[in-house]
């Protein structure tokens, strides 16, 4: 399937519904909203599901596309969304009938009646640039949304999965007339004074081993609760202790409230985060990686870093 | 003047010096490496004047490109210098002999013999690539600083001065195969341990003003000696501040050894910078001004504060 097909299908449908994966991000929100805003604009009645953990950053992108309780869709699409497991709880509904998935994950499930995905894609909003540009012409409704995606999933055409077409999308888009300046200082521009106390306590606190190569800092229950620090305070926190000069691998320890640590594990090339964290029953990608660890923060780091010397090592 | 005559001006001489602006950015620096490489891949005989205030992030894309002692130019150009005065010690026996000007600044004073300026681009290195491919096929030689050039005078893509042209120009430099991920990680995504620190520090010490829409804090003498503090662990950190969600105005004080400060004005659109500065004897711009403030920073801040009052106040 390309992309022609795929705007082929969604001409011949209507009454649309856009599913989003939960803990939802800036591509598959900006992804769904720029779909909605294509399909409106040549006629279709369209809706996304609508999503409870948008947080306030990307709210404005969804006002007036959220489905209302009596939408019956006819046509169920989902965006961003690698396996049935990520749906949100109030798209479990929708699970058995998704007609169309657009997605650009490798480990795309293939579980809707066609797939359309891409996997070389930095963002799944370079694909649906595509298919709403064979909708119709780009308008600034649709190309704002789409711009979202592209820069949150590449940091803002930072990370190493941007390429040369994540550019020249990007190019395509804001000669739409968009306001991404806006877009970027409300992202990439701007954190919040709890975040960056977070930051600098994660600093100060920050212990590190094998000749300054491996950073390890908790964020702890007792500064989430007298920063009172929301969820969103902490997103993406363990990118931090990485872009340290000289740090190789980073650990982040979040200390939960029942007594264990979510430990994230960001390594470089010439350490496997996934074997890391396996050897603690955790897993995830070679580059970054997850594992949990009973007890205080201090004990996990020390297990950590056990299993950090274990594995560089050569001993797993 | 246009890309196409200044690529053919070029192309008539040779024994070419490339002349970069003190205190050197990834722009002049990116945009002289590039178009060196570019010129010798044709058969020219090109250098780069050494520019001694080059930073260790800067000095791999200069390697083999500084001109030897016995050079002795026929063709001088000069790349991102809006004037004179920006010329470094080293490059003041040229001042009176620049053949070709390229630059990016609506400022730009016309001081070369043939001045080719497009004052709409957001970075120099966006005019230079359009020389460079006009005198030949794009190699990654050339792609790679001029790559540096348009990313760090963007902040990566992300300040408000990128445009659509800004990414079409990245697109077809990350074509030509450069290890772009690399420069990303080193100019984006990597601090020093001491910057870090001092941010941390400055977000201690800061006070608030005006409902939490201005924030001042200061580097000390103390600071930086206690940390041994280099200036590039404190390049652009006026900018710092400004990304506190709520801040609309931030002021950044630099302790010098004289026992003056040195003040850095950032404002949004509803303070005038320069107008705040100008009252202490300072100018800049509407959104960026600078000013010095004799005494301890306590004064320089209780003097700047009242200076932005009096603006806000439209006293003056």
């Amino acid at each position: 399937m390309d992309h022609k097909q795929a705007a082929a299908l969604l001409r011949g449908q209507d009454d649309i519904l856009i599913l989003t994966h939960k803990r939802p991000d800036g591509d598959t929100l900006g992804c769904a909203a720029g779909l909605c805003q294509a399909l409106r604009a040549i006629g279709k009645t369209a809706w996304l599901l609508p999503s409870k953990g948008a947080t306030a950053a990307f709210r404005p992108y969804l006002e007036g596309l959220e489905a209302p309780e009596d939408f019956s869709p006819r046509y169920v699409v989902s965006v961003d969304i690698a396996s049935l497991g990520l749906l949100p709880d109030n798209a479990r509904p929708y699970a058995g009938r998704i007609d169309l998935s657009i997605d650009h994950h490798p480990s795309n499930e293939g579980f809707a009646r066609e797939n359309y995905v891409e996997a070389d894609k930095a963002a799944c909003g370079e694909i649906v640039y595509k298919v709403v540009t064979e909708l119709g012409p780009l308008t600034p409704e649709a190309a704002l949304p789409l711009y979202v995606a592209v820069s949150t999933d590449t940091g803002c055409f930072v990370y190493s999965n941007t390429t040369a077409n994540t550019h020249r999308v990007a190019a395509a888009l804001l000669e739409a007339g968009i306001p991404y300046q806006r877009v970027n200082k409300r992202h990439f521009r701007t954190k919040s004074l709890k975040r960056l106390t977070i930051e600098a306590e994660l600093l100060e606190g920050m212990h590190l081993y094998e000749e300054g190569t491996v950073a390890v800092a908790a964020v702890t229950l007792e500064m989430v609760e007298r920063l009172q620090a929301a969820e969103e305070d902490l997103e993406d926190i363990a990118a931090f202790l990485g872009q340290i000069e000289g740090v190789r691998h980073a650990v982040t320890i979040r200390q939960l409230k029942n007594g264990t640590c979510k430990l994230s594990v960001r390594t470089a090339a010439d350490l496997n985060a996934s074997a890391v964290c396996a050897l603690l029953g955790g897993g995830g990608h070679t580059a970054a990686a997850g594992c949990t660890v009973e007890g205080a923060p201090a004990r996990a780091e020390e297990t950590i870093v056990a299993a950090i010397r274990q594995v560089k090592r050569g001993q797993v």
